[in-house]
């Protein structure tokens, strides 16, 4: 784990904890930030230790999105002709898409712990998480229409497989507040903690939980409902016969079975 | 704006209501309905005024649907090949829908407020809008069951993205009647009103919300909605970078973060 | 009706009820259990009386899901060879998957009547009907992921269609028990009734009502929703007009109608 | 027929035949030429007696492509905002491309004769029709590359359906001129003729053989071709036998099968 | 081996030589002809000594597709409802689907020898197939057109990926027969051999080559060239990538290495 | 440019030529050669001056395929559980995929100028360019089949979309070598030259061509014919009036516009 300017990382129980750690901006997503979480989840991906990951932000906030700054100066870069104007700006959106795509990627399941303001970019950025919890003080808008612009890192593209129809279009386009407990009843976060101390500890435990299963398991589970977000459930049913083939092959299966029968605690390789 | 005999339609404030107005026969969508739902969306997509639009009923109803006088006729219209008729009939079927996918396609935000009976094709309509709200006395039935016939200008198409499939399917298959409250736990409706001019103002102030954004933005971010609503998460990414390319050329971005600095109102060109 | 060893099946008011059978078993799936659901969904499909399904089990349970002697015989079957193994096991899942597609693929309603325990391939199953319903003191679980492997006979492909995928998720990553009220919150089942035998009444009289409407209606309806499910909107609604094109032509809708204005019962051949 | 300015119209033999009627222009499709060329695909569509359709060029050559006049206009209109601008773009060239798609919707086989120049737009159009043929002297090349612009109008969305993609490529990419012969080894048109009354009478004698047949068989067999353009080969099994469950049911393949038995041409209904 | 009425299976150098069997009736698909195919792919599913699988006919010729008799016989059995007889129809063209569905899904390479007429169903069938050779003396044709319907049980789904567009639909709505050398131009067969006796004797020295292969290899190619057919390239990746996954784990590569470098012939299991 | 180990990089008249540079083992895919071209092609992306790029061979070979030792290594790296062994394979299989990728989704136009052997991993190579020119004494091999394995970087893949159905399986179950002139016959190559000196020369004349092009024109035309090879037409149409939206506003239309005026060569920004 080398040093982070926008983040915190810790390892420990086989869970990864990245905390965004700007607190004094709100956690406001700069320059740093977006390589870095690409470097962050390529170290996660590599480190067979970690079988779970949580995010969260440091201070009273998840984070208010992207760092206003760093759009403006996006602004300022634009030349004379429009068309390479647009091809230059359709990079810088892919570029900045690819630090999220690194986290939907994950083959580990990603927890995001919300707390105080998630807005803008941030929701952008639990979107791309596997599962959302709460704090009781949280609170979550689709801030880019106030910035005149639509969303485009993520929250458009993948909110709408998570949360329903009508309350998508909705907050997307008033980009008005919902609370935690709204939130909860939407589908948007899976539980609301009391606090922000109580939503680690609850999310924590959760994550520990998961890194108790076999991993082998757990990461077939995540590529198959990634998959499945995209794919026709036909495919989705060759998918996973062709996976389980060499996946049922793993002695993860005679582990799980020989707990079972000795009702004790399975143990798994990484 | 022309005159029109099935409906009845107000711009103001930016907003363009689009109000059923055959109250004594409940709404019911008759042979003049269908053409004149294209022409007026037509017309709110040339007028750049309009921001937002609202669909509502006239009278104690928000519609009973596709008239059955209409139906019958069409019944009566058959010839001896059954091959011929099919081809007749399915070019009739694909031009009712094409008066919903008007409503669809529109690249305005369309608002559905519904009082009283929304039944059949009512169903079919205001699956095609963007958010639907309710009041309190709002009856929903997927009543085209009781008819002899699976539903077929949108209902089986796009309520299945609005709603869970396992009340989907009850709803369709009984056709039972759902109120207000239970439309709003299912996700059909955003929020229920108390009564019908509750609903009304509830829904105008939205629509108003909704039009003092930039309507770049909006019509940008309702693209991407309804591109999500068939496409990959990696199409949307890569779609959305190839639009927001122009867009973000767009002077209302620079309105939008001097009117944050400022802390004022912006103010966007139609 | 032949004998099946590990189902009850009966017949009555055009309803076939399925019942799992095994209760000394808490109705594990055993190798019987396979390949004779699809023999029954084969004389369900071929039995025009036949207009519903209700899949239920004997006894306290619902069912356990997959029987664990038999997924251990599979592992011993393995050879020398990944490669061929691999193939062999390929082919083993696709099979598996084949009787539950059964139940998919009918055309007539399947409502699954939920009691007690509903784990593993039990969730699989009810994933590949059309409506779930629940007694108070079902409990449901993914259990796979106990087992050491991810679900593959339906449970990933099929269940992110019905309930959200945060808590989908969660679910499949954890295994935890999920009870039938918060169940009912997350859309998996339509509705809770007190104990088994409102559970069964409440369900076949569900299930009469269905079998009382047009079952030219009724199949058309489920196959538009079944198609929906991995389809376009665009292509949802050229496929209706295709389907329609010859279904409006039946005698039911004039039959309907008749009905609708005599305000009486109508009745459909099979 | 009503009279077109950019085009000359001739019904004879159940055959429309469709000529760009600008010889002095070299056949370049002006602002008359959009709108009309719809207008006639309606009327061909709604005319049950025309059962083929012939596209070719009067004078020296097929067509130059899209007028340069109408393109600098276009191009003249833009206001000062980028964003807005493009949004008239986008609408602006959709509303070009439906005048393509009306002939690739086209119920009616549409059969391109081409002689001369084949430039630009002129791709665009023939590759929305169903075969192509060219006399000795036709020259294609998708010319608007040295436009300083990507083909819009079709060009490159069809053609790689029709010509091999390595070819596809060095054809855009070069704009480079290319003959029949090599056209006709691409797959780019069917047969080459010795001259522009060869190419003629070939091509009638050819729409003449399709209208001797069942127009319900020509029309289905069309449909699924072009279905099977853009769709799985299980959804397109699955398509033509819900197609083909109403238009068997047709006469046509009484008459057709009586025909065969005692060897005589059959007579189809229009 | 059972015992066949339409067809004479023989087995030899792990080849399943799968002959039509009906020479004084043109080998026309009969009654016994459908069900007995599915058996006999079944079989070769099942058997791991057959590597390749050659289709010829017996006699003078390929085949001349589907027995008119059993069409007309499928004519009489429709009842008087028109939606009843569709669905029959629907689930009949299924039924057929099915047949040539087998052919296509087969994990091991079918070769198809076409000498004499092959026509209407036959096309169908070959469509299927992975490969095509002709005798000089082969007449191919669509001849489903003359029947007075759309080619149904695999034509028009298969053949627009076999051969070009433009040729697709001259054969398709025209029904010309096309000779044995304008079908290799056209990609449909690979080669022509002088006579019958010449291409049994090349297509069976193709099916050994094949047969030498390592058979995990030659599926596992077949399987992604199947996949290929109907999914995006990026998928297609990611697909090789999981099944190699298990496949690069055989044995099989570790003796191709080794033939390969001792310059022997390697030896490889079922 | 930087120095690289298995490459020879040029740039000259605004075109990169790459060439593998390891003559003496023929060109073979070494450790070296992967995360090389990736490098490359990055340096191309982000090098505005370079327009086209043309890949070829050093010695008497363009390349005979990954080298076997690094294969054979791989294999070697294998551990005791078969589950984590295919997730480490799996991961490979991607790693090597995405060298080619690179070349793939190059926004410039990449032609590949192949004499001598083309073998295994170079087949998979020049499937990822734009284009493929021979040299007459060009031998092509799909050689993995060989190996005991199908093949994973690309060539099941993407040549399908290149060459027809039937020679592609053939190639692929056979392993045989086909000759240029074959090649070009089934359009794996569009031109043959009389030898490798000839072959670079119009290589290079072709590529300069394009150079002289709008780089704007071209990149749009490449990115359309990308994505026209994994979508529908429909989608293709909708998504190049997004992206002329941009585009259309380039000053590079005005320039070519003047120039096709005047009669003089445009010259466009890099």
């Amino acid at each position: 784990m080398s040093d982070y300017k926008a983040f915190r990382v810790e390892l420990a129980d086989k869970i990864a904890h990245v905390a965004i750690n700007r607190p004094d901006k709100i956690n406001a997503m700069n320059a740093d930030f977006w390589p870095e979480i690409i470097e962050i989840f390529n170290w996660i991906e590599a480190t067979d230790e970690v079988r779970a990951v949580v995010i969260s932000g440091v201070g009273k906030h998840f984070s208010s999105g992207i760092d206003l700054m760093m759009l403006a100066q996006a602004g300022n870069q634009q030349g004379r002709d429009v068309g390479r104007n647009a091809e230059k700006l359709r990079r810088m959106i892919l570029t900045l898409q690819a630090s999220f795509n690194a986290v939907d990627n994950c083959r580990k399941p990603v927890l995001a712990a919300v707390h105080g303001y998630c807005l803008g970019g941030a929701i952008d950025l639990i979107s791309a998480c596997d599962m959302r919890y709460a704090a009781a003080d949280a609170q979550f808008s689709i801030k880019e229409i106030d910035m005149g612009m639509a969303a485009d890192v993520g929250t458009l593209q993948r909110l709408p497989r998570i949360i329903g129809d009508g309350q998508m279009r909705e907050m997307a386009y008033t980009g008005r507040m919902v609370g935690a407990e709204e939130a909860r009843e939407m589908g948007l976060v899976n539980r609301v903690y009391a606090d922000h101390a109580a939503l680690l500890e609850g999310v924590m435990q959760l994550a520990r939980e998961i890194a108790a299963k076999s991993p082998v398991a757990v990461r077939g589970t995540k590529e198959m409902i990634r998959y499945m977000r995209d794919h026709r459930v036909d495919d989705g049913l060759e998918y996973i016969a062709t996976w389980n083939a060499a996946m049922l092959q793993s002695e993860d299966l005679r582990i799980a079975m020989a707990a079972h029968m000795s009702k004790q605690k399975p143990e798994f390789a990484d």
